[in-house]
């Protein structure tokens, strides 16, 4: 898709840069959910996250991951900010 | 897909773009929807909401996740303009 | 897909533009369909519409939807003209 | 997908041109098929036909649509010339 | 895909292109198999078959097509040469 | 995906390039696996084999192919070297 | 997706480059595994492992393969680092 306006206001992406280093919640589109801390992201949405576990649809931790590598077009959705982790 | 005709009328992705800092309504490919405030949009539907609530289909919350950006290829249709959310 | 001729005769997308402020049908992959005024229309047939209503696959309507941006990778086809919206 | 060897003989698409203003059948991937008079495609396969018919995969006609344009990444294949047609 | 290195050796899409006025067969991923004629193929593995036939999974005949192009992005592998084809 | 950092080391692609004229096994996302001579491979994957058979989930040999060119976005993996095919 | 933002810090692929000639695991959409030392990685996630396993959901060993060539677009995420591998 090319840029349809390059002055499309700041990237969403943008948004989850600042968010590196803080904790997110990345859920996939098999509905699997991926917590830890976002060490780096790409303009793919590809992303590094430390410390990460697996949660099942119910919320419940599946597995210890560790550090992981997800590839960004399984993203479904990425949850910023604190609150949202409590 | 190329730009057919640069001069195809003022962009759909516009509408998304002037409806930041409002209240929208993103339906996903999987039926989930997302209600919140846009913050930002992208020339790729990736979309940035503030206070945002998951719904299932038959429209009740599932959960709260606050800020969250979601990813633009599992967009279905965004709702636009208060009419739609009251 | 790069361009194979670009003398490829006038774009069927042509016909979507010409169908701007006119009455449509878009039916998705889901086989849902969305039927209201054309307001907009981009090369990856990403669609504005103005007053749509969502109908189930039978027709019916499910949803008053007034303003929605519809995504054009989920469009199977849009039936154009008033004689088939009768 | 870059053009592998731009002199791979004239263009399957050229095909689907010489067969505008002439009855075509378009099979979709969800075996649902569309018959009509192909008055224009693109390099994306997208068609716009007019007089057209969505038929069932058993063949019966389930709806008429009059003037259609059908996005080329749902197409499975189009059947050519009369022949297929009577 | 950007090429990786040019230099990889012949393309497999020459030995379609060599296969051009040959039968040939095409399995698409839904298993539904195309034979016939291959008159034209682009770098999209578009395919112009004549005289095909639509064969079943269990490679009964169940439609006579005639002139078709098939879709490249649905196709699972194309069977060359006459052996494969008795 | 443009190329992140073109000093990414030898190519994955290349290991499959090495493997020309040697046996591999070619599983496909629906699991039916192919194996043959490599003849040739490029940089989308897209593999031409001799002497190929298809083989189903469990190994056994549902049909022998002899020279198929399999496209490459179908690829799940690819197993190179002897030691595998014992 | 063109590069958003250029300086969008160390790419996630680096952390992959970072543990070539490591044990990886390689956790593909269909939920099967593949573990084993990361040979080679490129830019759409295409990897070259060695002495690798393919393991079911369940963790359990399916299948020796040895050297494979995994096509980068099957891939969900990939663990790093050895904690994750006891």
């Amino acid at each position: 898709m090319s840029q349809v306006n390059s002055s499309m206001g700041k990237r969403p992406l943008m948004a989850l840069q600042r968010a590196m280093n803080k904790e997110v919640r990345v859920r996939l589109k098999n509905m699997l959910e991926y917590r830890g801390t976002l060490i780096n992201v790409d303009s793919y949405m590809n992303m590094f996250l430390d410390n990460a576990f697996e949660h099942r649809e119910d919320g419940h931790v599946s597995e210890k991951l560790g550090r992981v590598v997800i590839r960004g077009n399984n993203v479904l959705y990425v949850v910023l900010g604190d609150e949202s982790l409590l």
